[in-house]
C-alpha cells in the first residue's frame, strides 16, 4: 500500500462528509459508484444505487434541518488495503456530532465504516459500504 | 496536491494545536504570520497580528487553568487544496474537549475551521484563519 | 521526517487500536515490542512486556464484555520525530468512547499518549508507551 493511497482515501473522506454534513445530497451521492451499495445494521434495508441515496440523504437532511440540527460525520483509525484487483478495503471508526441550535454538541452515535472503494475516471468512489453502530450490539 | 504536502498539513495542526492546548502561547502564535488574522464567528471582531492572537491565548488560558480545565483541541476531516500563488487552503472540522480537574470529559464545542496557510522559511504558518462555531447557526 | 513514516504510524495506531477494541489481546500485545513497557498516571505500576500487556487487556476486556460496553479509542493529532538511532518518537491525543448496549455513547476519557516506535522485521512495534489522563492533573 503506497502512502498516497492511504492519504488520497483520508482526502476523499473528507470531501465526502462534507457534502453529507452540508446537504449536498447530489454530490454526495456521486462519492458512489453508479451501482453503489450502503448497508448498515440500523437500516432494514440496503440503499442501492445513487438515487437512493440521495433519496435517503435528502430525507435525514430535511429531518434535521427542520430540527435546527447541525451534524458533523468525523472518520478515524483508517486501515487501508489494496486489493489485487485494484479496488482497495478502507476500514474507520465514525462518529455522528450532532448540535442544535444554541448547544450543546454531543457525540450522536459511535459507529464502524467498512468500505470498498474503487477508481472511476480517476477518482476513488464507494462501491460498497457497510456501517455498524456499537449501539446495536448483536441486533 | 502533493501527499506529502497532506500529511504536511496534518502535522502542522499537531504541533500547533500541542501549543495552544499547553499555554504555549508565543509559540502558538507563531504558527501564525507576522500580520495572520484569526477571525470566528463567535469573536466581535478579527484578532489581527500575532500580538493580539497570543494576548488572547493567554487570557483564554489563564482563564481556563483558573478553573482547573484542561482542553484539547482537535482537528480531522481535512481538505486541502494548493493554489496557483503557492499558499494553501485548508479546511477542516474542530473539536473543543475539555476536561475539569477529576473528570467527566465532554465535547465543548464543534466548529469549522478554514485556513490560508503560507510557507514562511520553508514552514507553514496561518495567514488566515476563520472559525464558525455550529452552536451559532445564522448568528 | 519522510511523509511515508507520517502515515505509516496513523495506519500503524489504526490496526493497533482496532486489535484492542476487538478483544485481540495477543494481537494488541504484539504491537508492543517483547520488553514493551506501558506506563499510564492511572496505573499503579507499568505493565512490562507482551505477557504483562496481554493480561492487563485480557483482564479489562473482560470486565467491559461483562458490562456490554465497547470502547473504541481514537488517537489524533499525531506528530512524529525520527531519532538519530531510527526510532520513532509519535505523540498524540486520544479519545476513549464508550458505547453500552443500547447507547448512548460517551467520551469516557481524554488523554496524552507518549510513545517510541521502533521497527521490528520491518514493521513498527512500541517500545515505549505513556499515557497520561487529562482527569488526573497534578496526580
Amino acid at each position: 500500500m503506497s502512502p498516497s493511497l492511504y492519504q488520497e482515501v483520508q482526502h476523499f473522506y473528507g470531501r465526502q462528509m462534507r457534502h453529507l454534513d452540508q446537504g449536498e445530497h447530489r454530490a454526495w451521492a456521486e462519492t458512489f459508484t453508479e451501482d453503489g451499495v450502503f448497508t448498515a445494521n440500523a437500516h432494514p434495508e440496503p440503499q442501492r444505487g445513487r438515487e437512493e441515496i440521495e433519496a435517503a440523504s435528502r430525507k435525514a437532511g430535511a429531518r434535521l434541518a427542520e430540527e435546527g440540527v447541525r451534524t458533523r460525520h468525523w472518520l478515524g483509525m483508517l486501515e487501508v488495503n489494496e486489493r489485487p484487483d485494484g479496488s482497495v478495503e478502507a476500514r474507520t471508526y465514525a462518529l455522528v456530532l450532532r448540535t442544535p441550535k444554541g448547544g450543546p454538541t454531543a457525540v450522536h452515535l459511535s459507529t464502524t465504516c467498512d468500505d470498498v472503494l474503487v477508481r472511476v475516471g480517476g477518482r476513488l468512489q464507494v462501491k460498497h459500504r457497510s456501517v455498524s453502530r456499537d449501539d446495536l450490539q448483536g441486533s
